[in-house]
């Protein structure tokens, strides 16, 4: 295992002691339970944002905590649902009176303890509302998942939500943005090598010298196919392939396109990639009104990518374009 | 080779159009000769800056280009120079009549190159100053340099440069900038595995699997030291060591802390690394004033790091904190 760390037992603490010393004048850390808190939360009469999930993610989702996206996010060990206790922490943490957002990527266990903790914080008279994020399309049922897996689609959920909660749009609107995304956005991702999770010290699978995974999960869950290595645009062909027919998205649509690296892939590659997504939308009459490129839900040092469309409208956008300040994540502010 | 691309020599030609295609709001691409311009570039009456390099360090330098920092970068094929000619229409493009300033790392074929193209730029009216940076402690010289490498501190340069010549600054006040990160900033650099520049198809260099590279270049250049993978404690200790008994920097001086990813590392990794720096330097009474952790001066898909301190005071904090909008970095705008 090659890894910057020092013992793999260490890795997300270590991790969150980083955050807390290089953004301090983002978001304050929490290391019992492990949290990543806006600086200013609660943010009084706004509606609270939490998310989480297994680290080896990163930027998502610590990186996405600041003003115009999370209030909260909740890291696991590696690959590992947060607790309930741990979201209910957050949860309250960020509580400003105007009831807080869950946003959770549609795994089994993730799925189990939000809904736990969600209880437990209504019990304690604070309004939650869950959204369930699922845009994978690759596989119906998963390695760790019943229905489809929730992975790119997250990353501009909590994007737009941020923002309609900076504009003093009420829980169930916000809730309502993040359904939107559920329900008109839709990813797929592929894989040339595996990853290697610390406390493993082995990878998760083997990818021959000359094989990639196609549907690919973000823990290494098998995807639809595994194939002989393929060029950029065949591989973009698949994924957006995928993508268009499911949805379905259409001629006049206009989309954000999100070209997602997995952690081992430089940009040179993703901007590849990109081209080959917007040649492939454009000859299908499917309009980029905007687009994302670079790696920000990852799988450790996984080398592969992921491709995210959203239909878009003007609110939509609109939210999009709303200033963002994050580690992650950053614009207009 | 596994890499999300088409045929390898069409890769930097199709990454450009891709960066075309994404950031139209930023840039402008040309195909012929390789540049990526500041969309309003000339700008009138403010200093241009010109970067440029062999490609495959992305987003250095294409993604630096923008408001608050370049007005156009030259990417020649991966790990090579950039021409004279290229060099040259870049320069006349961004010359809005307050002088352009090239900031050239120090590599021998970059060297030789700028200086003709800032030769036939001033025979063509064009004030030109360069400054060449070479910030890597690594080594003295190397298969490719002359003296120290020119690597982290040159996207602090470019960052810096291009707050000062948006306030107005002239032409040498812009290029003392520069000068003062040549002066005051140190780098150096380590590597876990090789990377494969896509045209050769095989890695540059190979290294065990218990084995890395301490003081490697950023084209796989041998470094000081090959020794046994060791924590991430033990590889700061010995990189920023280096830097801080080279310039030195003392107790009570404030830096500039730049972790870096080389291309394959993934952000959780960066942020270990990150927290042993701030131990390190607190430890020494050296104070982390500003910070920046990411993957910003890549070498493909190279696992490893590299850490650069740059020494600060009040006006290069306030060119730091300046907006800055380019599909690289940006904050404030």
């Amino acid at each position: 295992m090659k890894k910057l760390i020092n013992l793999p037992e260490n890795v997300v603490r270590e991790e969150l002691e980083g955050i807390a010393l290089a953004h301090a004048d983002l978001v304050r850390v929490s290391l019992d339970p492990y949290m990543v808190i806006r600086n200013d939360a609660p943010v009084q009469g706004k509606v609270g944002l939490v998310s989480g999930g297994g680290s080896g993610h990163e930027p998502m989702h610590g990186g996405f905590v600041g003003l115009g996206m999370l209030d909260a996010a909740c890291p696991g060990e590696v690959f590992t649902s947060p607790t309930p206790d741990q979201i209910l922490a957050a949860t309250k943490a960020v509580d400003g009176g105007a009831g807080v957002l869950h946003i959770v990527k549609n795994y089994t266990g993730d799925i189990l303890n939000f809904e736990m903790a969600a209880e437990l914080a209504r019990e304690e008279g604070i309004e939650v509302e869950a959204v369930v994020v699922a845009d994978d399309v690759a596989v119906k049922d998963s390695l760790y998942t019943a229905g489809r897996r929730g992975v790119g689609a997250t990353v501009l959920a909590e994007k737009l939500c941020g923002a309609a909660a900076e504009n003093g749009l009420g829980l169930k609107q916000v809730a309502d943005v993040c359904r939107h995304v559920d329900e008109f956005g839709r990813s797929m991702g592929m894989a040339l090598t595996s990853c290697v999770p610390p406390s493993a010290g082995r990878a998760t699978f083997e990818l021959a010298d000359d094989e990639m995974e196609i549907g690919i999960g973000i823990h290494g869950e098998p995807g639809r196919e595994r194939m002989k290595l393929a060029s950029a645009h065949d591989i973009v062909g698949m994924l957006a392939g995928a993508l268009v027919e499911d949805l379905p998205f259409r001629a006049g649509d206009e989309v954000l396109a999100f070209v997602n690296g997995l952690g081992g892939t430089p940009l040179i590659e993703l901007y590849v990639v990109y081209r080959e997504l917007d040649r492939f939308l454009t000859d299908k009459g499917i309009i980029i009104g905007r687009n994302l490129v670079g790696s920000y839900i990852t799988s450790l040092e996984m080398a592969g990518c992921s491709i995210t469309l959203l239909k878009m409208d003007a609110d939509m956008t609109a939210l999009w374009d709303a200033p963002v300040k994050t580690a992650g994540l950053r614009w207009g502010a």
